[in-house]
C-alpha cells in the first residue's frame, strides 16, 4: 500500500528507476483465457517512446518489453503477469549537476526531504520513464476490455485550443501527426509552435482528451469509488498532470440545472450528454469523455538559479534531451490509465448481484 | 472494497440511505490519544445541516452525530470509532413519484441497471445526506491534525466568479454569510442571484476552493497515490462533482515552463506557488490548494418529461425541499474530505524511512 | 487497514467496546438480490448469547441487532448494510479490580503498551463480545450461500476427544445439547465435565471441528490467499484460539506420500479426502473440514498474584459471571467465521476468467 | 487483491511459474535508508535451492537473483524493490505425463477447473519454486528488522518429533546438517529416516517450529489482523502445510485456565511463556514461538492410477528429481515469511498513537 500499485481487482504494481537496470511491473488479477497480442504491446510502448518525432525528446531507449510469467501458450493463465523493460541507454549520462542542486519544480527536493535521500540519476522514482509500465499494462487491460474504445487525443497546446466537440473530429487522423491532434489544420500549428517553443529552450502545457465509448452500464462503486472519481485519481497520478474534469466540467458550473440536466430516450440513453456517461458515480452507457490538463515540463534548457542541499544558491544550466511539451507522448498513458479503471470496474461489477 | 471505504490507514468507512433507520459509519485507524472535541464535530456536522439558512433546502433534520466507541474519557482510544446519526424526518415523504419514473441527471437509473432495483426514497444510498458521516470523520480527522489549517470557501456561483487569489481574503469571513465566501460584497451578489434561482425552481452550479496550511513536507505515495490524486479522488467522490484542479491547474496549461517554474528561496519555500504545495506527488511545506467544480443540482421544481421503468415517456413535476445551489453546504464536505486524505497520508508518512 | 476489517469483496468491519453504547459493524459488497431473514440473524446471535445454558456466563445480555442500511422490502440492495447491538446489561458493573492491574494471559497489559492506555470495561475491544458481529455477518453471509452447507461442533473438551471421523456423526444432535458435540453420550460426559470445572472456579480448553459442503469447485486466490490460509486466518482472529489444521492436518506429518495422496474417481472427486477439500489453496469440490484449538478462558474466578500499571504486585480475585469453556458458544463464531470466507471468495471467483 | 500480494505497508508481489523465463517480485514499502547485504539475500536463496544435499531433491539451478531497482548505493530508498530469478534449467523437460493427466493432490485439477486450462510445465504457478521470490524478499525483510532475531528448525519428520522445548536447542547446529534440525542426534535419524523414505520412492511429511525474539511490545491488529493470526496465514500459505499452532497450540486445549495463565513478573515479562509472546493478538515483548505441520510431498516416484482432463483413467509413473521430505528447504521459507508479517507489523505499530 505504499502508492506503487493501481486497482482492486485488475492490479497493477510497478517499479522501476529512470536509469535503474531495468523498470517494469506486476499485473495481478488479469483473468484467464485472454488471447494476448504482444505486437499490440509494443506498439503501444512505442507511441510513448523517446525519440519518434521531432518534438519529442531524442534520446534513444528501444523500451523493448519483456513477459516473463502469466501467459502460456498465447493466453494469460490467470496468474499474475511480470514484465521488465531492461534501460540500454542510460551510462553515459553525466547527472553531477542534479546530484549537487534541486531542479526548480522538480521532485528532487521533496523525494530527498520525505526518504533522505534520493536515486538523482535521471529523476530516479519521479521520472515519467516510469510511465512506460503503465503503458504495458494499459494494452493488456484494453486487450481484455476488447469491446470497450478508449481514444485520447490532444485537444490544446499553450493557449491553441481545439473548439469542436469530439463528436465533431475524426478519430482516425490521431496517429497522422506527431502531435496526435485529430484536426490536422490545428495538429500543423501546434506543431510549429511546439517547434519554436522548443527553439528557446522553454516548454509549454497542454490538455488532453480522451473519449472511451461501448461502456456496458453499471460500472462504479459508490459511495467512494465512483467510476469518475478513480478516472481522475489515475489521470491525476500521471506526471505533469494539474487538472481533470469530465462530462461538463468546470464549464457546467455556470449552466442552470434545467439546462444541463440530460433528457431521456425511451431506450434510457440521453438526449444530451452532459454527464460524461457518468451518474451517480456509475456508468450509465453515453460515451464517457474527459479532459486532463498538464503543466509545461520543469525542465527548460536555459540557465537558472537554484539552491543546493545545503541550501546554498547555485546557478545551474538545464540539459540533456528533454520533451518541449509532454502531451504528444502522453496520449496512450492518458488511454492506458483509462484501460486499467476500466478493467479493474468491469471485474468489480461482477459481484454487484446474486 | 466494495467502494464505502475511504483511506488506507486512516480509513472511514460508511452506511446509510437518505430515508432509512440511520446513517453512519467507522473510522478505523484513528491513533489513540487523541482528545477529542464532541461539539466541534457537531458544529462542522451544522454547518452541512439543512436549513441553516434562506439559500438551502428547508428540510428539517436534526443531524445529532451519536457516537458508539472508540473513545473512552474523552479520549480516543486506538480502537474503531463507530457513530451513526438517526433519521426522524422521514417519515411522511410521498415518494411516489420517484419510485416509478428515473429523474433525469439523477442515479436512478443506473443504480437500477446495477443492482437490479434501488431504495428509492429519497435517493436512497445516492443521496447527499451520506455526505453527513464524511464531515463527522473529518472532524475527527481535523482535530488529529491539529496544526494543519484547513479553510474551504465558495469562490464561483454560476458565473459570478471571485477574481482574487486566496491570500487577497479574509478568511474569517467564510462563515459570516450564508453563501461561504470570504468576500463579502461578492457574497451577497451570489446569495441575491441563488435566491432569484431558487425562485424559478432551477439550480445553480458553482466551485469551491480549499486551502490547507501547515502541511508538513512529505506526504504522498508516489507513482500512483500521489498526494494531489487522492486529494482529486476525495473531490470527485462528493456528489455533483465535475472537476478538480491544483496549484494553476487547468490556466498553467497555457504557461510555459520558465515563467511556471516555482523557484526556490534557500530554505527551501518558493518564491511562487503554482505548484500547489505539491511536487512530484508529494507535499513540499507550500500551501495546497485546489478547486472543485459542481454542477447545478439535478432536481429542479418545474415540469419535465423522463422515462419510467418501462421505458414509457412520463411528465414529471420535481417536488420537494431541495437546494438551488449546493456549494455553500458543500464546503464542510470539502473540508471533511481534505481531512481525511492528509489525516491518512499522515500515518503513512510515518513508515517511509528506517 | 488497522485491523478491523475482514475481507476483499464481502468485507466486514466491525466496531465496539464490551461495555461502550453499542457494537456492531458494517458489512460493504454483499451482492444486492439477497432476500434477508432477519430471524435467522437473530437465531444465530442467540446461539452465541450468554446464559442459554448453565454451562455459559449467566451474564443477561438481550443482543438484539439492529439493521440501519442496505436492505430495503426485504432483500439486500448492494449498498453497506450497517448494523449495532445495544448494551444494555453494562452499567453496573464494578471494573476497579481489572482498572488498577494487569489479568494474567489478557490483553491488558498489551493494550496499555500499544495504545497508551485503554478502555478496561469488561476488557474492552479486546473482549469476545465483539464476536456478536461477526455472527450477524456470518449470518448474512450464509444466507447469500444459500448452497453451501456449514456446520460446526465441538469435537473435544480438555482431554475428552470425540474419536470419530465427522461422517460418522448425525450433525442434527448438535443443537440437541448444551455443549453442541453431535455425539450425545460424549456431549453429556463433555457437560459434566465442565459443570466440575465451573464449581472449581477454573476452566478449561476445547476444539471445534467445523465441516463445510457443497462448495464450487475453485475457491481460492493462490499463491498468498489460498483458501485455506484465510480460513486458518479468520479462526484464529477469534479470541482464544491457538492452533488450526484442516484435513490431515498434524497428524498428516506422519504419513507417506504414498498413504497420504486421494486418489480420484472418473468425475474427478477423490476415494479418499485427506486433503480437506482444498489443492494448491483452491477447493476441489470435496468437504472442506477443518479444527480449531481454544484455550481454557484466562478468567479463572480464583485469588491470583499479578502486577498493576506502576509494576507493582497486587493480589486479585477473579469475579463476575464467566464462561468456564468457551467452545460452546464459540461454535456459531466459527460458522460464521467460515461464511464470511467462503462469501468473499466466491465472488471473488467470478473474476478468474473472461 | 487477486492473491499474489502479502502484507499492507511492507507488501510483496510475487510472479513466476515453475518453468517460465523467470519469478521474482516487487517489494512495495520498504523503508529507506537500509544497508542492503545483497549476499545475505544469496545465502538465504542457498538455503531453500535444490541440489544443496543428499536428500533433497538433485535439480540444478543457480537462482541466483537481480535486483532492479530501489537500491542505490547500497541502500534501500523508499521506492519498489524490483527482483527477479531468471530461470535456466527448464529448457529439456518432458511434462507429456503431467499435460494429460491429473496428478493426485497436487493443484492441476483445480487449476483446470478455475481458471479453464493451467501451464501445466513443472507444476506452473502451483510449484513451490515460487517460494524463492519470499525468501528474496524475507531477507530483505530481515534486514530492516535487525533487532528481532528469527530461527527456524525442523522439530518432526514422520513421527521423529523432537521432544524438547527450543529453550534447550543449540540454534547454531540448525545448519550444521542436511535435515536442519539442531539436535544432532535426532537429526541423523531423520537424515537416514529421509533417505531410506527416498529409497522407497516415497516421501514423508515433517514440522517446522519457528522462533523469533526481541520482539518489541505492541505488534498486531487486532480484532481480525492479530499477529499471530497473519502469521498462521502466511505459514499455511507455504505449498504443502496442513496445519498451525502458537505457543501452548493444540495441547493448550486440554490444560485448566489456572495451570494454563501465565503469571506476571513485575517488569511485565511473564514466568511462563504458554502464550507464545502473543496476547489478544499483540505481541507482549515474550518469544514468539508456533510450530507448522507439513504434509508429505506428493509427487511420488512409483506408478499410480489417476485420470486425465477427459476423466479417463490412466496409470502414471512418477519421475522427476523431487525432495522426499519438503521440510529441511522449507526452513528459509517459514523464516522469510514469518519476517513479512513482522517487518509489515512493524510499520504498521508507527501508527497507533498520536
Amino acid at each position: 500500500m505504499a502508492g506503487n500499485s493501481f486497482g482492486q481487482l485488475f492490479r497493477l504494481t510497478t517499479f522501476g528507476e529512470s536509469h535503474g537496470k531495468a523498470l517494469g511491473g506486476i499485473i495481478d488479477g488479469c483473468p484467464a483465457g485472454i488471447t494476448l497480442d504482444l505486437e499490440q504491446i509494443q506498439f503501444e510502448l512505442n507511441r510513448r517512446k523517446p525519440g519518434q518525432s521531432a518534438i519529442v525528446t531524442q534520446r534513444k531507449e528501444p523500451d523493448t518489453v519483456e513477459i516473463y510469467s502469466g501467459v502460456f501458450e498465447g493466453k494469460t493463465t490467470g496468474t499474475p503477469i511480470g514484465f521488465a523493460i531492461h534501460n540500454t541507454n542510460q551510462k553515459s549520462k553525466d547527472y553531477s549537476h542534479i546530484k549537487d542542486s534541486y531542479r526548480p519544480s522538480h521532485a528532487d527536493y521533496v523525494y530527498d526531504k520525505k526518504y533522505g535521500f534520493r536515486d538523482y540519476r535521471g529523476g530516479g522514482r519521479s521520472s515519467a520513464r516510469e510511465t512506460a509500465s503503465r503503458v504495458v499494462a494499459g494494452s493488456i487491460a484494453k486487450q481484455f476490455l476488447s469491446d470497450v474504445k478508449i481514444g485520447a487525443f490532444v485537444s490544446q497546446v499553450g493557449e491553441m485550443k481545439l473548439d469542436k466537440s469530439y463528436q465533431e473530429l475524426d478519430f482516425s487522423k490521431i496517429e497522422s501527426n506527431a502531435v496526435r491532434c485529430p484536426d490536422t489544420e490545428m495538429a500543423q500549428k501546434m506543431e510549429e509552435y511546439i517547434k519554436s517553443i522548443k527553439k528557446e529552450g522553454d516548454t509549454i502545457g497542454g490538455v488532453i482528451t480522451c473519449v472511451i465509448q461501448n461502456v456496458p452500464i453499471g460500472l462504479g462503486e459508490p459511495v467512494f469509488d465512483k467510476l469518475h472519481a478513480r478516472l481522475g485519481e489515475a489521470m491525476l497520478s500521471i506526471n505533469a498532470v494539474k487538472g481533470f474534469e469530465y462530462g461538463s466540467g468546470f464549464a457546467g458550473v455556470a449552466m442552470k440545472g434545467s439546462e444541463h440536466n440530460d433528457a431521456f430516450n425511451t431506450d434510457g440513453t440521453t438526449k444530451t450528454n452532459r454527464s460524461g456517461g457518468v451518474q451517480g458515480g456509475i456508468s450509465n452507457g453515453m460515451d464517457i469523455y474527459f479532459s486532463v490538463a498538464f503543466k509545461p515540463v520543469a525542465t527548460v534548457l536555459q540557465s537558472y538559479e537554484t539552491i543546493n542541499k545545503e541550501g546554498e544558491k547555485v546557478t545551474t544550466q538545464g540539459k540533456g534531451r528533454h520533451d518541449p511539451c509532454v502531451v504528444p507522448r502522453a496520449v496512450p498513458i492518458v488511454e492506458a490509465m483509462a484501460a486499467l479503471v476500466l478493467a479493474d470496474y468491469s471485474l468489480l461489477a461482477r459481484t454487484n448481484k446474486i
